[in-house]
């Protein structure tokens, strides 16, 4: 049987502690949803927010091939006419075709928070629901607070549904809205429900008891058809329901039709990806996807896993593209790296010597802090150097930068000075920019594209600061800088790593360079 | 009914990636369970660790009220008498009270991992147990892979678990060690048990699939009485049950005895404490005891809170010792606001024109990429400065930072100038530091706390650096950094925008001294 997937990352993910995204970044995960084969992306609620009714406008040139846009947004005020509630024409605005509305199920809610009568609950839920399917609209009704409404009055709480389902709504979202709920009790409501209600049904859970992931589960198996949550858990408070998780508990375990065939097996590079734009890190023992979900450390376990890895393993790591781990090296396995060279060197056999150099150069970066997923550039330099086949292009003798503040002058609060040689041309070069690295920047791609010319046409697209081991020594923590260059026909991406954010800078920035001329002249 | 809770943070939790604790952490978190009241800690694996017996031997000084120490090992090997197995002598050496040693129950394990026979693996659990309880032991027995194997040969499972009853084991314990079972599955399986095993039953669940904690609920609810977990949910993979999550659950929620009277209340900050000792920072949206468990972002949450907190919390933050709080954003509206300068100045009133002074100056900050959710104190300073409450203590006049690359001298790789004047007089101090950004840190707190002697105590907990995105400036992007200080009794946050990474450290250091030199004068 189909389950609908529903990520609300970009807007009840949005909800949560440390997460702000941009437009752009929600453009970024949008494609990465879509990739994965998400039914539906909840993309934000652009009655209540301007930033996300310019995301609708800049979707519509994305060509998604399995995901449908949704628009988020409220039932019509109290004592309003549908028509003229500025909230529901600004999902209409949105030009998507799904739209989904929140309304309370729940009569304490009613009476005590949004301060109305019972029946002019029911109203806003069914006249907003017309409304909307009169300008075209499919619409999906989050019940909100419903199970709390439900234990408190339960046929209030299910004459809330029948409303929205008179009113035509294509799918009736039975919400946790506070995470307090307890599986046997979901079940049992969730069975009344289905004996009421014949529109197809959806849950979504928060995690405030830890259980939004059984929750979900249970909700399935009890009837419900479209599981909503936040692809990495991501959420206000304690989080939604973890996507990433439920996808393959429902497609590997229980035998349901959650994906398109195969696409499981990018869940984890995309759950990285997802974590990446949202500037988290991914928790490293996350199910599924996490770095140590398949890690072994105690002897008998890893013992046991040599001799056969369903010992201690509940599925086969490959399944969801993750990786096995033995803790004793801490690094990426053998066998991915070797699929890594062999899209760049294709005859590099397993026991090549030059493999297990690599390696260990890897090794040796990642203790330091490096991290080669998201810098592919710089992980494919690495292996031209070691096969023999880069030549430097220039030399950096040394650099200066000077910052000086408070910034009096609104640009140019820094300045940096580099000297590099180039064939036997010394070159000494200065610059200003916005703040030190802007400056080194800007100093690098003058003195060196004196000598490169095909340097003018490459700029930065993206940069990006991580501190590594922040709690131990704040300011003198190791930092991680990746950057995305790009020179207008492709992108590339290189990464550096140094106590000093200047230094880290700098050695990404060399990798870009150093990148783009090894690829204009090979 | 009691509900005991067996805790392995100190022996499986030890299990997970980027932990490894001393002596003197594993006594510190065993007062700290004992304090809480957990009943049973399982602090080591005396046989193969000899820190683990120096820990036994140690721990005998600890007056313990509540908690028992367990010793933990496995049954003895194939072919060796019990009486001569170093494993199970290392128990007794470990002299404590109570021993849980693991056994195989699943018959694939029996014959392809310690390869043995099924018959000779019953007389190891049976010799074991009987060897243990001749030396005055009480024996848990922990059925490994039980699930697994039950589902494989449902009678040889059994079985094992009836030799250990027939030994004598105290509690049998039903593990489901690769964590791939499913509560449906796990509650029949158990009820099964219960028709055939009279002694008492206790659970050890893994988080593989994401449902640990509601595997642990639905099997105490299914009859078993011991609970294991480890405090945090730490441990292999993707961790043990999380009991900080399990203990409110069945306390608050189903009414169970598990704690001392009253001593949930002191369940966040023991979890925090036990998190700071395992140099872990404490998981933000864990359940019960994150600092974002009861956090309200949404406008329309807060609000609805700020009517009947009921209205979007399951419990109330006190009863598990934790708060409310409130988070500035985009989406929070007046009443986020309001809420928070309350508990600043509880006399304001909604139309007092400070409170819109405020959030005008918040919405111009967050426009320029500030954002005051993970920094109260920078928040705080706000309010008092337009409450008229604050007076400057200090001036910069200016500074200038030097950076120099490639770091040829491992240390100092950049140096800070700057000057400041206090009350009439003008101090120009420099520092050296890893980069730019720890060189002003040290010369802004040399030259300060020469006037504010306090400001000595002051160290710097974490820095963190976001990137907010401007479509083509790369590194002329504004950056947002987040500072949290301590001075040993108390941390605050506060945060710094510029589009120099530099410049935005210094305003985020300077709220942070502002914010404690106000503290100590108010």
């Amino acid at each position: 049987m189909k389950i609908d997937v529903f990520d609300s990352t970009l807007r009840d993910g949005a909800q949560a502690q440390g997460i702000s995204f941009s437009v752009s970044d929600k453009l970024k995960i949008t494609k990465r949803l879509d990739e994965l084969g998400i039914d539906f992306v909840e993309a934000g609620n652009p009655g209540s927010n301007q930033k996300d009714l310019e995301f609708f406008k800049e979707a519509k040139n994305l060509k998604l091939k399995n995901t449908k846009l949704v628009a988020f947004g409220s039932t019509r005020r109290c004592g309003i006419d549908a028509k003229d509630d500025l909230n529901l024409n600004a999902l209409i605005e949105a030009e998507t075709e799904y739209v989904c509305i929140f309304g309370k199920s729940s009569e304490f809610h009613v009476l005590n928070i949004i301060n109305t009568t019972l029946e002019e609950n029911l109203d806003m839920i069914s006249s907003s629901i017309k409304f909307l399917i009169s300008k075209g609209k499919k619409v999906f009704f989050d019940a909100e607070h419903f199970f709390d409404g439900y234990k408190s009055n339960r046929d209030y709480a299910i004459k809330s549904l029948k409303t929205a389902e008179e009113a035509g709504a294509s799918c009736i979202i039975l919400c946790d809205t506070n995470g307090g709920t307890f599986p046997n009790e979901m079940n049992e409501i969730i069975k009344d429900v289905k004996e009421n209600i014949s529109t197809k049904l959806g849950i979504h859970c928060h995690n405030d008891c830890g259980m939004a992931v059984a929750l979900s589960i249970g909700s399935v198996v009890s009837g419900c058809t479209q599981v909503q949550g936040t692809f990495l858990g991501y959420g206000e408070r304690c989080g939604n329901a973890n996507l990433s998780a439920i996808i393959p508990n429902l497609e590997l375990k229980l035998g349901y039709d959650v994906l398109p065939k195969g696409n499981i097996s990018n869940l984890t590079s995309i759950a990285r990806e997802v974590a990446e734009i949202s500037n988290f890190k991914l928790a490293h023992n996350l199910p599924y996807v996490g770095s140590s979900a398949f890690a072994h450390k105690a002897g008998m376990h890893v013992d046991g896993v040599y001799k056969n890895s369903k010992s201690f393993e509940h599925i086969n790591p490959e399944e969801v593209g993750n990786e096995r781990k033995f803790l004793i090296s801490e690094v990426a396995g053998k066998s991915t790296v070797l699929a890594k060279i062999k899209k760049i060197y294709p005859n590099i056999d397993k026991d090549d010597k030059r493999l297990s150099e690599i390696i260990n150069t890897i090794k040796e970066l990642e203790y330091s802090g490096y991290q080669f997923e998201g810098a592919d550039a710089s992980f494919e330099l690495i292996v031209h150097k070691v096969f023999g086949n880069f030549k430097q292009f220039f030399e950096v003798v040394d650099f200066k930068t000077i910052g000086e503040g408070p910034s009096l002058i609104e640009k140019y609060s820094a300045s940096a000075i580099i000297k590099v040689i180039v064939g036997d041309v010394t070159e000494v070069t200065a610059a200003n920019g916005d703040g030190p690295v802007d400056a080194l920047n800007q100093a690098l791609r003058k003195a060196i594209g004196k000598f490169y010319p095909v340097l003018n046409k490459v700029s930065l697209a993206d940069y990006k600061v991580r501190i590594l081991d922040g709690k131990e020594s704040a300011t003198k923590a190791t930092t991680r800088v990746i950057i995305e260059s790009t020179d207008g026909n492709s992108s590339w991406s290189t990464v550096g790593v140094s106590k000093d954010i200047i230094e880290a800078s700098f050695k990404a920035l060399i990798d870009s360079i150093e990148y783009k001329l090894f690829k204009e002249n090979n």
